[in-house]
């Protein structure tokens, strides 16, 4: 075998127990998935699986980072945009039509919720992810509180458009219009 | 057996049916959970659980409703004071503090999502109890969206404080400050 043929295989192999696990996570929590029973999933053996991500924590957290789909609303294109507001509003609206995202992230959250070394992990990540990002367009103060709430909002509006489909946010370009508005003031607090 | 002691062992029964349904649909989700299985848990029969609660449907409305504890945002003495916003941003630091409302609720939509009908039901529910009430406060257009995106700003908060546990919202004070403008700008929208 072959070098390339070699490396094709190892990434369709760290992909296949990428896939696994996130099904594993999601169904079962950080707790209750096993490193044996994602290994069989993915036609593997335990043992691999650790030589490929280390430990059950590192495959956790690799899984949950690439859950953490709202890195599309932090473009360095919207960012720099003259109104990062309305393209991170529309970005919104756009990560989460129906069906667009899914909703694994959160099945993996709330069914991790008894683990704290899980949720640990989880917050590691949304800094890591966001935080740094966010730090270079949130000026003024309590930068740190309006960047938890972006993400709360975010959050939420993917929880009632996609997990709920509240019908009253089915319509795209209004909701993106209205929310602009609640970047804008996270963004660049005016007066209270 | 005389009356009064027939009625509070009917509302024990009945809080013993709606805490086992609860702990059901929140691990199983609406298709997983089985009357039967609900029955066994709260020590009673599935013919007397359909007697109390009509079908499977219905007992899944009433333990819905149950979760829905936003309410406590919209209270008549928060909606008629002087700044609604302020009042009902503390009410969401005050339910969102670590530990206080339970995400059963989030639980039980997730791990519903494949079901259609257990969709349907929560989002009539979300209706129901909340939009109501929000009509009588939310004057002007897209009065629908922005109770839609009151609700969803209210979930991810509950998302962030409660099943994350983000750092930068562990602050009430400070959060309830910045949420303020959040909810007023919702609830009286100025210029875009």
């Amino acid at each position: 075998v072959n070098i390339s043929v070699r490396k094709r295989n190892a990434a369709a192999t760290r992909a296949a127990i990428l896939a696994s696990a996130r099904q594993a996570f999601a169904r079962s929590g950080y707790d209750g998935a096993g490193v044996r029973e994602i290994a069989q999933a993915a036609g593997v053996t335990a043992m691999l699986v650790n030589r490929y991500f280390g430990s059950k924590e590192q495959l956790f957290a690799e899984v949950v980072s690439t859950t953490m789909q709202s890195t599309r609303l932090l473009t360095e294109e919207i960012l720099n945009s003259p109104d990062p507001a309305a393209g991170m509003a529309e970005a919104l609206v756009g990560i989460t039509a129906a069906g667009e995202t899914p909703l694994d992230g959160f099945r993996i959250t709330l069914n991790s919720a008894s683990s704290e070394r899980a949720a640990e992990i989880a917050r590691d990540l949304l800094e890591e992810h966001y935080y740094s990002t966010l730090a270079a367009v949130l000026h003024g103060p309590d930068a740190d509180h309006r960047a938890g709430l972006l993400l709360a909002l975010v959050a939420g509006v993917q929880v009632m458009r996609q997990m709920v489909g509240l019908p009253a946010l089915d319509d795209a370009p209004t909701v993106a219009r209205l929310i602009a508005p609640l970047f804008r003031q996270l963004l660049n607090p005016g007066p209270p």
